[in-house]
């Protein structure tokens, strides 16, 4: 697989060569979690264990060092190889743990010494395994620019009532990350849009165990809903004025979602090695070796090109990315620059779930009426890969529109 | 739906006219049968019940005496809207049935009365439910041209040995019909391919209760073995030459599979119908109406394309075959014109499930994240959709070559 | 070509064979035209000479007494085949004479004889081919429900001023039908959509002589402006109000411009021919014939495929406008069902004109590297077939949103 | 443009800058040299000028010691948005520079002193303008592995024989370097390929002035036939024997055709542009900015979405190739190592066309009716970018299976 992601960082080629290590066990666990529907908690501690879960955290505490969102990109596309469901949840984790180092590395260089050893507490926390974070921006009937759960002042902190979907790995992280709403507590007195990371055994958590979906069915990607939830004060953080774009939001839209589709193309990585394999057995009694009839010939080299399409495609995304985090910081972050970011985002996102879910059809094909059945992987990659076109941001029906406004000009908050 | 099949023969309004009846109750126990990967009983009470299972029975006999192959495709769009499963179990009972009604005209018509009694007799059988037919041509490892499944001379009769794969419809049906080989039955010592229809309750047929696939869960298409299976003599029935076209294949193949495309249309007339249900709702609070927003808008455009394209390709390949049945008779019906059929009925086949699928998949782009659900009907219907292009002849893989081949007056004879 | 279109009636039957019958002269002329960017007359008088341009007349005139919109679509193909400029130029002719036919059997039927031989008159002229019309609605920066061109009130008629473009046919025709703008004609003082027919030769009618287009470089579409040209009274005919669609507007739209597609697809036909030839002979010195290179085999395939797509749609929509037509006169015909029927037409327009541009590019292909050069007919088809989208109504730019606005209920007039 | 290529090297910087200042004048002259269908001299003047065509010059010589084949590419996209004729005629001016420039390069390292001052020589009447050359591989009938122009031993040299066709840029070229066999002058006897370098103005020579096509009209690719056209003995070098792949004819075939994509992708660019242009636009009058209708966003979207997958393709193949230079010298230059490369460029080229033919179409839609126009540019676009799937190898016709093949690990030579 020529154009297949190779790290470009010291810490990226550790990131990708503890995810390689994992395909295997991941692959061995996928079949029977997708049947029971339920997340394997194995697959975690292998993943702590070689290093994967505790990628971006500082080498001295234990972490790669990684940096690289196209590094963290090809990470992804192992682990999707291994399976789509463990993949999509460690990806939020990872997100959510970057975040926290670039906090902690924010109060080290500004000498705030109290915040980042509360933080460096909590990446201790990650290193020992004893903190695995799910998080999530979504709820139903509106999209996460516009969270209606909400946290309401209190006395000494908040409470938090509202209703999460998809909360992808919460049945056995410890912690969850989330978006909400704060009534009133801009200084103009409108809302904002705030987020949290609260442990999850926290009073009024109410998780729903009602994850049972056509596939990605190991996500755990359960609905939790938060009954008066109260949390002290400093927990909760201002991002930005609700319902409206800010740099904040839109770089947080940004950077934990694009990695996401590191999964969908290494699911269809998965696909295109079965199909390779398929090709090369004999397939009728008397006829010729599979690979030697022009119709797989013709099928195979669809399938090549959409891998590399695929490939090149988040490849260059993930450069890109990197060029943009290290040149727009303070006030080159612009609106504009945020847009331009996620319209680029959108446009790989486009190619990557469309191709990857062609790769998994004609890896189908390839392989036969076999892979039909409910016991051949080919089928729960079928299932697993069409997650894709859902996650946020945006939804096909919404992806070219975007897109288009952005490369004339457009802009949503105009 | 301006492009949906209608009727053309008296017959015909009445056949699709008991399909139409019979789409909600089907569409009502289509969730439980997939989850349970049952065959539902009452769905083919309830096709008894309306005519759709005696429809080409002669009015004589209590059917509609339908003989359009457009309008049996019409009838089957209608219960692939209900029920994929029980639509392509339905199919291959109709294609059975089709025969039996030929035989028994052509016994009445050359005044072999012993012949058309036998027929009338399972004919009536068919009328008041006591038969009913699955059958199947498909083994591992091997085409339709070449079964391995043997039919050998015993003194009395033959005995059958091997399996059949994707036997649609054994769990409940009472009588199975497939093709097999006749190793030296030809007179110059060579084999023959030949047919039996044989009750299932025979000794030695081997039902395998294997049926777990993706899709189609509630078809029951296990596998069958027959182990010393003993027939009467008359009923095993020479085709043609083994592993050799003859036109007597050819067109078993062209007639018993064409229709199924109405069924594979038909899933997909049903994700439309969701999808304009699901643009009709207020997608987000606070938000216009889904139908109201351009990408919506666009989406629907594109899957009213898709939908018109699957729906034109289907009927106009239903009036030429109609037509090609009324003029390919006897010797009109060449091995060319075989083939030429069998092209159009592969265009028509690759045209409506590349559709087919894309609007089921645009159906849940449409529809959102709860189309992704395990109880949203579009997640059956896409894991439903998906069995389409492995239905035979031909595998993608196969089908462009083949066409291509017979567009260029290469033929597989020479 | 098992999809190809077959005419339906006894009048399509001579039709489609004049038609066919002037094929090969046509394509004899077709590259000097071309590259003259001219007009060439003698196929118009061969056109008349067999039957084309009078096809609609009643047969006591001389005609063929055409009425099947169907029929009309399969002559359109086979003109198609023969020179795409020729075809559309005739199209328009068509679409005229058809609406004088039916004027004059309105007139006869309700007994007003003025009228009748009034356009008796006309008729006979087409007849004789002293009267060859073209046809526009088209002017810069505008639609056709938006004319600019105004018809003004004189004392004894009306003055004509503004600007046609892509007046198809105007350099050999003698008589010119357009809309325009009747500022202030409506009852209430509003503005009227008029429509008129007038002889080329009128004073203040002066043609462009400006078409030089990449492809129907033959259709002399030239641009048209009108200064102070005056008309009598009777010959502006009010059709409704300006800028508003109404059901006279709508079937104008869409039965003038149906049976253009039948043209688009015939330059696919004629390309899948040369491609077909190309294939037959040996590609390379040495080599095995190119339709024994499993790459030809397959790109044949996809044409073959890509060929039915268009023409089964084409058909299909010809018998659905054939049957709109039959069941929907006066109050029957809404202007729901006139989008409705526009709805189906953009459908038709999309999916012919994408696989007719995409069977001329595989012909290219499949053609090798002598298609590229300017005297190869394909080269001159490549560029004839890309008018195709241009054809109004509508863009490729707004098709789509149009087709999902009707499909989800939404209309223009809303 | 976020994906459009950007040099990676110093000297790429350089040079993309020098391709980028004649974008403007290259435009000005392109519609009338298409129209005259003859080559520009002045666009060579100005390329001359400004360092294009001495790019892979050592900085000692005056060039600008280009090594990238990544940034080779990022200049042809230049060159490309500005004329495409002069663009692939510079491709393969640069191409054989290169070769030349390894050779001298070589030469100098091995001390081999007359050779390097041979080729420095010649280095510097590129510098100096006096050489400019042309190249092909392309024969009528034949592939560029089984060349037929011949070149037969003579006492002092050899004599050529044979016909070439499309030779890019020959009308104004000094010198013109191609393949050819050279008959039992293997040692055991067998037919080898050799290369050879001649200036156009050797007798025997004859450029036939046959250059009338669709599209690439100024770019001069005239047949040249070659009558006993006598060379010096060590002009004319072997790469390997006659109608085997080698790895020298593999490399050739990879390195100087890969960058003709780049040539593709700026036309496709440059058409974007112009659609942003049209779009930026009042459409209509009194109808909103053509920006503002959701058609328009949806097509400028879905063009932004097949711009960046092209760009995103041939940045990341630029890459792998530089790689691939870098690790494949020598030994590791394998037959399979040539191969992958070329699947890779393959899976690129299939991208790259098909984006960017539809790009330039979609453009067309956007900017309307003008610009099927012969004098809009976008017109002139449409016709050139349909070359890029006839440039060497492989016909769309023959890629999938070449790709499908390597991929499956079937390789030509087995």
């Amino acid at each position: 697989m020529s154009y297949e992601l190779t790290p470009r960082t010291e810490a990226g080629v550790k990131f990708v060569a503890a995810a390689e290590s994992v395909v295997e066990p991941l692959r061995a666990r996928a079949d029977e979690a997708d049947r029971a529907g339920t997340m394997n908690r194995q697959n975690f501690t292998d993943m702590l264990a070689v290093g994967v879960t505790t990628a971006f955290l500082p080498e001295a505490l234990g972490g790669f060092g990684l940096t690289s969102i196209h590094d963290w990109m090809a990470g992804m596309t192992r682990l999707g190889r291994g399976d789509g469901s463990a993949a999509i949840t460690m990806n939020m984790h990872l997100a959510v743990s970057r975040g926290l180092v670039i906090g902690y590395q924010r109060a080290l260089a500004s000498g705030n010494k109290p915040v980042a050893s509360g933080i460096e507490a909590q990446l201790r926390q990650i290193a020992s395994g004893e903190m695995y974070i799910c998080a999530t921006a979504t709820e139903p009937g509106t999209d996460n620019l516009h969270p209606f759960t909400e946290a309401t002042r209190t006395d000494d902190g908040w409470e938090i009532n509202g209703l999460k979907i998809f909360v992808t790995g919460s049945p056995i992280a410890t912690h969850l990350a989330m978006n909400l709403r704060m009534p009133g507590a801009a200084d103009d007195g409108g809302d904002l849009i705030g987020s949290v990371m609260l442990p999850l055994d926290t009073p009024g958590i109410e998780p729903q165990d009602d994850w049972d979906a056509m596939g990605m069915r190991a996500s755990g990607s359960q609905a939790v809903k938060f009954n008066n939830v109260k949390v002290p004060a400093p927990m909760v953080r201002p991002m930005g004025p609700w319902g409206v774009w800010s740099t904040a939001v839109l770089m947080n839209r940004n950077v934990a979602n694009m990695p996401l589709l590191g999964v969908f193309l290494g699911i269809a990585e998965h696909a295109h090695e079965l199909a390779l394999t398929a090709a090369s057995k004999q397939a009728k009694k008397g006829k010729p070796r599979n690979a030697d009839r022009p119709g797989i010939q013709h099928t195979m080299g669809e399938m090549e090109i959409a891998l590399a399409t695929a490939q090149a495609m988040l490849a260059q995304t993930g450069r890109y990315a990197d060029e943009f985090m290290a040149t727009h910081q303070g006030d080159a972050l612009t609106l504009e620059a945020g847009h331009e970011l996620l319209k680029n985002h959108q446009s790989m996102k486009w190619v990557v779930n469309r191709n990857a879910i062609a790769i998994v059809d004609q890896a189908m094909s390839v392989a036969g009426g076999g892979a039909f059945m409910a016991g051949h992987p080919l089928s729960r990659l079928y299932r697993d890969v069409r997650a894709g076109p859902f996650m946020q941001p945006y939804s096909p029906t919404e992806a070219r529109e975007y897109i288009g406004k952005i490369a004339l000009g457009i802009y949503p908050e105009d």
